[in-house]
């Protein structure tokens, strides 16, 4: 970490908010309307990869092909089927707080999905999220994680560098993506990995989730000169 | 192994039926109805573990402690909801073949699951076991995985020692009962747990589901003397 003052870039869903198994289930049922049948477990672990690697992925396991329609159309049925279950969605413990916190301490932060912001709205409506928050989500660059994209662009908008940026998931995909992004990678078991598949995908360290991370600051280098 | 043929016994939900996480987000409904907030990840990490001890761990982890009326309607709410959710379960790729392939090469097996028979009844049609199966459920044992009790009881009924049998699960709970019933426990992927969590808890070799079982039985001991 250079001398200024750390940034932390959040991916969202299951890292902020607790979406993930109501992902999953909604994935499984707009799968199954196309007539593609795949494991749950197979499905958890491919959330918040870009869509075009679940494609490839989908096409390896099962030997289905989609073409950007019948891309559009499984887009499509999986939001209806999450929006179905959003009432059972809620932030995960110590999300606000942990939010609050850091932008209390002068520190900037982000939230960057791999998800369209589509179905990022509801999920970031369920954290409350003020406007003025940088967001970034797939419609904004050209390739969602394990690509650094996302990553990259939400440290442009906050005019942070690589070297004073933690970035905080719950899956593989973000931490393949802070490492190629040459970021600090930190997981959070709260989206439904285990200890080990995050620490060997690159994590420098593991907790709970966002209240256990909130009480391991300093485990992060994260220097708060002022809080309150 | 001693030198008669191998005995196999089954968990139920993860391990032959795809019912993992509908389990999940159903506990999770059934909670928050009684005023319980539990993110859905600790749930899954308990899903297959005794009642009693997910009272104790409710209580550490909550607060909130569980009187046996309030025990039975969470049970209760927790049935209507995975009932809701039943139409999406399926048994998991090549459950019925590795049953099928078992059976017609004279080994026997059975099913031993910490669901209650009300609960495991309509996972058990989802698979389409036969009424000949041994089948062990939480009401016919004092105490339900991590206690032995419930594959202790298989073995019983299928005249099976412990030292020829293999036992096969997708949680931890099934690993540590099936070494303290002193048998040899494989784990699946295919309830989500991660292969380190399942190796650390004592699995002897880890597998993606039962089809991926069913294609590495020599490495398991099983012989198949005459398979057709």
């Amino acid at each position: 970490m250079g001398s200024e003052s750390c940034s932390v870039v959040f991916d969202l869903d299951g890292t902020l908010v607790d979406s993930v198994y109501q992902h999953v289930l909604s994935w499984q049922e707009a799968l199954e309307k196309q007539g593609i049948k795949l494991s749950v477990w197979r499905i958890h672990r491919k959330i918040g990869m870009s869509g075009g690697l679940f494609a490839q992925a989908l096409l390896r396991e099962t030997g289905t092909a989609f073409d950007s329609a019948a891309a559009a159309r499984l887009q499509q049925s999986h939001l209806e089927a999450y929006r179905r279950r959003l009432q059972q969605v809620r932030p995960l413990p110590g999300a606000k707080q942990l939010l609050a916190y850091l932008t209390k301490a002068g520190l900037s932060w982000a939230i960057a999905t791999s998800g369209p912001r589509e179905s990022a709205g509801p999920t970031l409506e369920v954290l409350g999220v003020s406007s003025g928050v940088v967001v970034v989500t797939r419609d904004e660059v050209t390739h969602a994680k394990p690509n650094p994209d996302l990553f990259l662009e939400a440290m442009r908008r906050l005019g942070a560098t690589a070297t004073n940026t933690v970035v905080v998931g719950d899956s593989i995909w973000d931490l393949l993506a802070s490492r190629r992004a040459g970021a600090i990678g930190v997981g959070l078991l709260s989206g439904g990995y285990g200890r080990e598949e995050l620490e060997k995908a690159g994590a420098y360290r593991v907790y709970d989730d966002p209240a256990d991370l909130l009480l391991h600051l300093d485990e992060l280098g994260i220097r708060i000169s002022s809080p309150s």
